[in-house]
């Protein structure tokens, strides 16, 4: 697998990023993806929130899921809690994206990210639409990837060439995040690209599986997004065919889940506010038990607002575990910070406080955590909660 | 029911607080508190964390919970993570109160909050007892109330006087909270006097039921503490006696409520770095999905900050409770912010968003959530999440 510097997208696809109006008139906020190949195959993720976006009702009920041709996508309203007149605004942009690019609607998938309960300013999208689709571009990769963009500091990308039995294909992927982040399916928007050909139901698989490996293992802030989507588009252009149960899905889906682990790391790493990443690794017997340990520690603001003090609070960590897995005291828990142990059966261990707290003002900071038993073991990367963070959330409405 | 502003403790109480160099050597950090009374009656409450302190583990395995005469309480170090020489550290604390009072052990009820993972400093705390012990007043519960605070900003005390059918009783409590507060039971520190007799099994019924409706109900971080532990005393030297299934149980029930709601109010006042408090009513037709809702909106992040900020976005509300409930999707979702309905149905309703900027702009805020269905209802009170809860916990080891 070889990472790849360029913004040229897998061969078949196309794309723009263009300003419509629903920012400030000048920051990019509509993005538009296609892909030429009519055997186009793909799949799809959203959020399990009970209160889903129009977009994303839109997407599950009126979308062909194994055949996405198009995405279209906003930024700056999340056209979420907007009832049925949402849904109508939601297909009305999958509409007009589909007659600028001469598709059926179903072909099209709609997304949009930002405040929550504000009427989408449709005409406004539907123009951006238009200027977009003039736009469309092979290199348009980063346009894209910026209109997608809310609080996210940087633009998330990744593509990569992989060597295949029957040639190289390609893999690109776009992804916005920052806040309502959180492990549970699918935290953010992200659009992946390959030129890769293979059936709508390997697509469906090997997302699931990356997915699960990826988007599922960070958190921010803890909280399920309204507006969750990931979506994999196989143009099938490079010739290079996939089949199921060959070594060439095996390496594409290794390089699938290193491009989501990636883009998922960068999420955490533009955290709203982030300054540090925590890393939890949590081993045990139960898999339950580890599973809510390591979200309880991922998702506790006091060994966030720790990790972002650099404080070697090592008894939050504790804390937080007791807080998951009650009815178990005295529980004989282990905690080791960065390779220090500080815990052992549930009690202090003695240990340097100084190399610590070196320690634990790195920019990533590991925190392995042993619950009695073995077998379970997962990991959550998350980040820090700072005074940007409040700053984010407190004083502009995102 | 009579408030009182004294600090006479009810008939038969003495207590005492000092310092005894567990902090600074100057801040009291050292309560005492013991009933004269051999007929005292008593219940108690513990925190269900898995990793519960050594005085909770301590508490739970050596007292007479129906027969507690007793309380020595540090704060400073809440001697959890500590294992088993933490555990002999809370025996030595127990053993030194019973000894310096006259007093069996297992009537000696033992608390310690602070920081966790830190041996407790026990020569300290043995020589603070003998002092403590010296200085035991009827009028002492201020010193104690001092003596038990950690990062509160102001003591917590509630006196009042009730007239039962025989004649006037006191209550008296004292809380301590901050940090670590949390719905899911006993979240902090509280002791609670009065005169009245009454056997242990009306304490321990009337203890439950008004816990879980004071203490249950409010949250500053969603963090279930180590330490938590609240004991209810009675020691019968007002002579009036409460029996079971009276009206007398009824009214001191009721006054009991009162006094432990106050507390729980004003521990979320007082949640670390707190400039509002929001209080969060959910009704709809599962007392499950009701529970979780109010717990979700209470604990969000997002719902925090925008709380702290003074600002109306309420989409961060509709997020909160589509998180909860997956697999719900389009919920028909009711918002309305003090009093003003800003969601109906799942959709945005027009309103005023002036007269809401000022809504939220005051010291308390008010959400109600509606889901499907009737029958079930409950509140939470939380507080903001600002920059002071990150200073306070970001630079300092709490």
């Amino acid at each position: 697998m070889t990472e790849l510097t360029t913004t040229r997208l897998p061969r078949g696809f196309r794309a723009a990023g263009v300003a419509c109006g629903i920012k400030d008139g000048r920051t990019p906020d509509l993005g538009l993806l296609v892909c030429d190949a009519p055997a186009t195959t793909s799949a799809a993720r959203f959020t399990r929130s009970g209160t889903q976006s129009a977009p994303v009702l839109l997407c599950r009920e009126r979308c062909d899921l194994g055949g996405i041709r198009a995405v279209v996508v906003n930024s700056g309203n999340a056209n979420a809690a907007t009832g049925l007149p949402g849904l109508d605004d939601a297909a009305e942009m999958q509409g007009a994206a589909a007659r600028a690019v001469g598709l059926e609607p179903e072909s099209v998938a709609v997304a949009s990210t930002g405040v929550i309960g504000v009427p989408l300013p449709v005409d406004r999208v539907r123009a951006g639409i238009e200027s977009a689709a003039a736009q469309l571009r092979d290199d348009g990769e980063a346009d894209f990837a910026d209109a997608i963009r809310t609080t996210d500091a940087f633009p998330k990308r990744a593509s990569v060439e992989v060597s295949l039995r029957g040639g190289p294909v390609r893999l690109s992927a776009q992804a916005k995040g920052a806040g309502m982040i959180s492990p549970g399916f699918a935290t953010l928007l992200c659009f992946v690209q390959s030129d890769a050909a293979m059936s709508a139901e390997t697509c469906d698989l090997l997302l699931g599986v990356t997915v699960k490996r990826s988007f599922e293992r960070v958190s921010v802030d803890g909280q399920l997004s309204t507006s969750d989507t990931v979506v994999l588009q196989c143009s099938g252009e490079s010739g290079v065919a996939i089949d199921p149960e060959t070594e060439d899905e095996l390496r594409f889906g290794e390089a699938l889940d290193s491009v989501l682990r990636r883009l998922a790391l960068q999420l955490v790493r533009d955290g709203e506010g982030a300054r540090r990443v925590g890393r939890v690794v949590v081993r045990g017997g139960d898999p339950e038990a580890v599973e809510s340990v390591a979200r309880s520690v991922a998702n506790s603001a006091l060994v966030k607002t720790a990790l972002y003090g650099g404080d070697p609070n090592w008894g939050r960590i504790v804390q937080a575990v007791g807080m998951t897995l009650p009815g178990t005291a005295p529980l004989p828990v282990d905690v080791t910070i960065e390779g220090v142990s500080v815990c052992s059966r549930g009690a202090a261990v003695p240990h340097d406080p100084a190399a610590l707290a070196a320690a634990v003002a790195r920019e990533e900071v590991e925190y392995e955590v042993g619950l009695p038993g073995e077998g379970a073991e997962t990991e959550l990367f998350f980040s820090d909660l700072g005074h940007d963070y409040v700053s984010l959330n407190a004083e502009y409405t995102t």
